[in-house]
């Protein structure tokens, strides 16, 4: 089966975002480079909602580059760039026969709401997180209205420059 | 100037209680009780919401022995025991008097209402987090509405036992 991880940065009351998307809070440090390109070796899936993915694109980045790249709506209605493929059905159900199929590890790169819905389905294997020095007060959760607790295992943890702590949890099955 | 420290275990996604209040998922480990013992020695006041006090007090334990505690409320009229004294005017006024006096450490035993009112005053100095490993998905944020971001330094982090994670801020002024 294939790994599927969710990873983000938060701030430490666990926003991902400003409530107007705004990711200027973010410290894009060489040792959060070097996180990235060392697990982007074995990922070659990338998941994302179709308002992350639409942030991303106006932000001048939509698909990832050399990757497969999913993206999730139910109000989409064709491919919204040649590199990216739609997805129209059931998150969970696509996603339970993409773990199946042979491939690298696959990387839920937000929002919230799809990782929500890929937790409660019990097919997010790990959580990574860097969490920012800052309280947002308000914003886009980490993962929002998840109907039950989630239990994870520390895997492993990592102060970053900056104030930021990288910590990646295994996600507990029932 | 007496040092004030919001302190309180939360989940990753950033809740210190679950919408009932429940604390079940808390894990009292050794590593803990040597921090808390270690930073108590140091503390003779603690301040805590109305609720806070009240959950506490339900549960067996009000008042801490051997500090001062304030306990503030909008509603309630009289000492809710003995050993704490009711404060019932603003929060900010009251504890911008009490640092200005002589006196050991003011801990914020929380809730979250309390510390997002004096973090907005600028008169929390540190914010000490114990990150447990897990989503609780809904709960009683560790600051709830705050209406600005309040920038944070990373002073200190220890990975405690359990997947716990601790980590001790300085709050940065404007």
């Amino acid at each position: 089966m294939r790994k599927v991880t969710y990873g983000a940065a938060c701030s430490l009351d666990g926003y991902i975002a400003r409530v107007d998307n705004g990711v200027d809070w973010l410290r894009w440090t060489d040792d959060v480079q070097r996180l990235t390109s060392e697990y982007w070796k074995a990922v070659d899936t990338v998941l994302m909602g179709r308002k992350t993915y639409e942030v991303a694109r106006a932000s001048g980045s939509g698909a990832y580059p050399k990757v497969d790249n999913y993206v999730f709506s139910r109000t989409l209605t064709v491919d919204p760039e040649p590199q990216v493929r739609l997805v129209r059905e059931n998150a969970g159900d696509f996603v339970a026969e993409l773990k199946r199929n042979r491939g690298g590890e696959i990387c839920v790169m937000g929002g919230g709401e799809l990782a929500r819905t890929l937790l409660e389905a019990e097919l997010v294997d790990e959580l990574g997180v860097n969490i920012h020095p800052v309280l947002l007060g308000q914003g886009i959760p980490l993962v929002p209205s998840l109907p039950r607790q989630i239990d994870l295992e520390l895997l492993r943890f990592e102060p970053l420059s900056a104030g930021c702590l990288y910590a990646l949890y295994r996600v507990t099955r029932r």
